[in-house]
Parts: structure tokens; sequence; C-alpha cells
């Protein structure tokens, strides 16, 4: 069964970023598993020093899963407009050995929410950025979830019709580039003549 | 005495960033001093749900080490096109509580040295927009230390005379700043005249 490993760059117990993983892991094509990676608290800060092969388990255990996944889906606050530290820590960690890392050539999206209006937008692109230096498939599209602790229904789905159709179109497409779902179909003479 | 706080982005050993902060610090204004911050590995990985009075005595201890600075100079290398996660977890632990954080309108400047050809820009970049969220008085100015295997002599000192030149420069700009060093003079009538 195709595997997308879900990666939330919050800790918090309640994080909204984790309830937008959990979200999507029931808006995913049928047959596709998401996994919830616990274990980024465990991280140690990267020093090169200390990047030795075996690494930290920690930093292995994080490696063995992005490696076995068939993709990987990354919901991230925004912390004073960037990726959040623990979050870029351990995508430093994964980006080693370069250039053959666990992420070399991995499908990847990342989606974010905040309580704010934005939701995320700059974490987002930053991550986008980092995750295509360090040589992941990166989907270039983003999903902001602004308004982040009324934009949930009790049943964890987003309020928002639109944003649940977006969100299940990235995952859609996230699963489309790992080449376990359904293949995309080629444009019709119709929709080539519509361009 | 004025103070200048060195945070080095880098926690190895022999780091290049580290060497850049000794180097700055040869190259200050008589009468200022700057003492590197050590204990960025101690610093725990920001979580909201931690986040409370008093915090983890390693970030207390960083707080205070700000807050009793005139002012901090920053050298980070570039992580993966960024701002290295160990960096951004300490700022992110630093801007809180916001907006009434230690950095708040604290004169920071930043700089960077990398073994690539550019200096670490990107993440000197990105470490300067950082602050600017956080809300610290941030140099609007960037030394980039390029190739920096070879950049520094036996001495410690930067081999080049333009960077020397151009560390020195930032560094009395950043003590200019701060209130602590030679105010800056206005511009005369001539300097006016070529503008």
């Amino acid at each position: 069964m195709p595997l997308i490993l879900g990666l939330s760059g919050s800790l918090r117990e309640g994080s909204h970023n984790t309830s937008l993983l959990r979200a999507a892991a029931t808006a995913l094509p049928p047959g596709v598993e998401l996994r919830l990676y616990e274990g980024l608290r465990e991280i140690p800060p990267y020093d090169s020093d200390r990047d030795v092969e075996p690494a930290d388990p920690a930093v292995e255990r994080l490696r063995e899963a992005i490696a076995s996944a068939d993709g990987v889906l990354i919901a991230t606050p925004e912390y004073n407009g960037s990726i959040p530290g623990v979050l870029k820590n351990a995508l430093d960690w994964a980006s080693r050995p370069f250039p053959d890392n666990a992420f070399r050539g991995k499908p990847v999206a990342v989606i974010g929410a905040s309580t704010g209006l934005f939701g995320a937008v700059w974490a987002q692109a930053e991550t986008r950025k980092v995750l295509g230096v360090v040589g992941a498939d990166v989907i270039d599209q983003e999903l902001p979830v602004g308004l982040a602790d009324t934009a949930f229904a009790d049943d964890g789905q987003l309020l928002d019709a639109e944003q649940r159709a977006a969100l299940a179109g990235l995952v859609g497409v996230l699963t489309a580039r790992t080449g376990a779902g359904q293949p995309e179909a080629p444009p019709t003479a119709e929709a080539v003549a519509s361009l």
C-alpha cells in the first residue's frame, strides 16, 4: 500500500498542523495511507562534528522513515516569518549525507496552518526552497490555512469547502507524483484546445 | 564597557563562523568587548506547550545574555539554502514572549562564512528577515565570507584586506547603533553634493 509520511513542524500537543495532517489523511486517494511521524523532539541539534555513520538513533529513524515512504507531506507553522527551527534542524539532518540523502528525488508537498490570517505562507515557501536544495521532488503548490483556531470541525475536517477541495487536490497531486496512485490522464483534445 | 554578544550558528568545534566572530572581536572600536555565547547546544526544541515562565534554564540564560548586551553579532553558516535549524530554534525561543522579548529594539548585525563561493548570503538574508519580525534593530548589511577553508590567516584574521575592512566597518556600524560608540558624523556638504 502506498505510504505517505506526515511530518508536523510543531511539537505542541494540540498542534493545528498535526490536525491538518490528520485532515489530509482522510483526503487521500483510496488505498493510500498517511503515517504521522513522531519523534522530531528527540532529534539532536545538528553538529557536523557529530554527523557520522551511524548517526544518532533518532536521526537514523527519521531517515529510514523518509526513505521507506513513497512521499512526504510536511505541515508547518510559521515562527518569526520562517520555518520553525525544530523542523529545519530535522531537515538539516535528513539532508545528510548529501547528495544521496533520504529526500533525494522523493515527492514532497508542504502545507501549513497558522492562527493568523496568512496560513504560514512564508514558512511554506522557505520549506519548499530548502527541500529543493536538499534534492527532493517538491510539489510547487501551497495550502495556507489561516485562522486555524476556528478552521477545523469537531470531526477534524476543514470547515471551509474550498480548503477541503484544495487539500484533497494537493494530496492527490502528491500521490500521483509518487507513481503509486492513478496516473494522470493525458490532456484531451478539448483540454488542449482550451489552453 | 559596551558589550557585543557573539552568536555562532554552528556548533562545530572548528567552526568558520566562530572564527569569524573571533576576527570580529579584534576589529571592534576601542573599549568595546565581544563575548562569545556558548550554550546553543543546550537549548531544547521549541514547543509552545513548554513556553512558560520561567523557561528552561538554557533558554533563560540565552535571553539574559541578549538582554544584557548592548548589541548582538550573529555569524551563520548556510544549511540547505537557509538558516541552520539550531540557530533558528534559538531565535524562536529568544523571540518569546512576543513582543517584549530580549531582542526588541536591540541592534543586531549578521555575518556569515561558508566553504562554498557565496558566503552564506541566503542564510544571512533569512536571518535578517527573521530578526526584523522578532523586533530587533537589524543592520541592513551583510558580510559574506566564501571559501572559508582558506579565508583565515594563522593569527585568526581574515586574509583578504577588503573583507577585513568590511568586517571592521560592519562592527563599527553595529557599535554606533548601540549608542555606545562614537556617534556617526553628519554628512558634510561635499558628501551630500555627491549623492
